[in-house]
């Protein structure tokens, strides 16, 4: 199966307690895709950068075997920039400077090469491109979405439309109860899941994940990582490696859906582990299985007896 | 397997966006031994109240199989009262007023027939009350203990020399945070064991629970309720559920400890369905077993397959 993704391609300045580095390799599609093929050879990217993106960083892409026919170079504009910084217990950050550059005008068009794709990743971007996306998709087997606060608040009835075509919605929990409003996260799954969605996975970080999927929900626990360098991307590395095991699975099911989302939580768990998308250049296949097995003894709950009353 | 819970006995006015309810039963050693009789018969209770005291709530513990031979009534005092109120979102609460009354010379006194007690639950109360509970205790095979920032921060010494004779610290996540005095949870765990406690339970109340036990930990699910009346005493719930799991394990190894972690779970997620302790008057021993089989299925992962290269 192909995956394709559609989203930021970036430069990110990155200040956490424990370092900081410039100007590095950003972007939802960039961690996205870099996460995907460790599971999947055929991950199709695209994004849109400026004449001041280096080769070498497209390298960095193209060496993971991303196909980038989909990535624009507009030559007289500048790549999307980001910087931020992150508060000593790394949950909380403030973006210090944000400049749209080529990302001002972005409109998605995907290489008839791509129209085949069968998993379509849409990453963080106005739901009206997002849609856009989708029109020139030859009937995609399975659509899944990320969005943002600044769309739910902005641009709420595109964002209803966009969801009504996406398969299995992937946000955080501060986006699912504003996008539900509704505090209560089983509740809120509920109310989103009726805007279209019949699968919503929600992040919450150093808390794991929820699926909810049919009438059942499931908790991956998040990895318990003594050395945090950088949490950026890890949302974006969770949704690149979800996509690129559900390859694998070749079906949606529930358990397709839990082992994918153990294998997503693992390439978050690596991708915060250095700064930028550095670790994510250099795993091995030993060590995701590895850690995935890690999860599920993590989260194993022996043999319960029955309780009798005492 | 016989549990000395030592701590408040209270009355607490609570309101939360669902209702209020006004001087209800309250205090640690109410939930913490309405819970853990499920699955023990032999609860003892320690703790003091006022003259104000009704029958009818000594009547609640009395009948749900506690032992309150250790509970001081002080006629001419009043019973320690607390009010608080939960925000919209039930992680936030501000306290509204807290008349210590009768707490405020406690001296726990621990009857004769008590000294034999086998698991010892040390509320959170004044680290050197915690101390001369186990002073008049003949070798406790298992000590849990709980504490709060108050402690923490206020009587940090003699915190450190209670924890000396801790075998299991159960705190939550920001009192993990304080005081080891590092935020990642990872390292924070690592620092309070050596101040004692071989094993350590952070609650993270929504998000669940960590088990630090070994060289391994466990990440044990929250029950995602639809209906979450009020919050307090969940802690407490799941420190009686978690011992009188214990006192039916009989052993205090890793597979014990995450059973009865699910088990202090499931008393949890029972005790913030209703106001007060009155969820935890009713249960029956089907309805505790089969929550906890649903934190089974909560936290499955199903068989996974190692990764190729892709």
């Amino acid at each position: 199966m192909s995956i394709l993704a559609v989203g930021t391609v970036a430069f990110d300045s990155i200040e956490t307690p424990f370092g900081q580095a410039k100007r590095v390799l950003g972007g939802s599609a960039s961690y996205l895709t870099l996460a995907a093929r460790y599971f999947c050879p055929d991950v199709r990217l695209v994004g849109v950068v400026g004449g001041d993106f280096p080769d070498s960083y497209r390298q960095v892409l193209a060496d993971g075997g991303v196909d980038l026919e989909g990535l624009v170079v507009r030559e007289d504009e500048k790549t999307f920039f980001w910087h931020g910084r992150y508060h000593y217990d790394l949950n909380e950050r403030d973006t210090l400077d944000t400049q749209l550059n080529v990302l001002q005008d972005f409109e998605a068009k995907i290489p008839p090469s791509y129209q085949d794709s069968e998993i379509v990743c849409l990453g963080n971007l106005d739901p009206k491109i997002q849609r856009d996306v989708l029109a020139q998709i030859d009937d995609p087997d399975y659509v899944i979405c990320d969005t943002m606060n600044f769309w739910i608040e902005n641009t709420p009835d595109s964002l209803r439309e966009t969801l009504r075509r996406v398969d299995c919605l992937v946000i955080n929990d501060a986006e699912a109860r504003e996008l539900a409003g509704e505090p209560n996260l089983v509740r809120a799954a509920s109310i989103i899941r009726d805007m279209g969605p019949k699968t919503l996975i929600i992040k919450k970080g150093e808390h794991g994940a929820l699926l909810f999927h049919g009438e059942r929900v499931f908790s991956a626990p998040a990895f318990p990582l003594e050395d945090i360098q950088d949490p950026t991307g890890a949302g974006d590395a969770f949704a690149g490696g979800l996509a690129g095991h559900l390859t694998r699975e070749g079906t949606f099911d529930e358990d397709a859906l839990r082992r994918s989302i153990i294998f997503g939580s693992t390439l978050a768990s690596f991708a915060v582990e250095a700064f930028g998308p550095d670790r994510l250049t250099n795993l091995t296949a030993t060590s995701i299985t590895e850690r995935a097995r890690a999860f599920k003894e993590l989260a194993a709950i022996p043999k319960l007896m029955p309780v009798t009353a005492a």
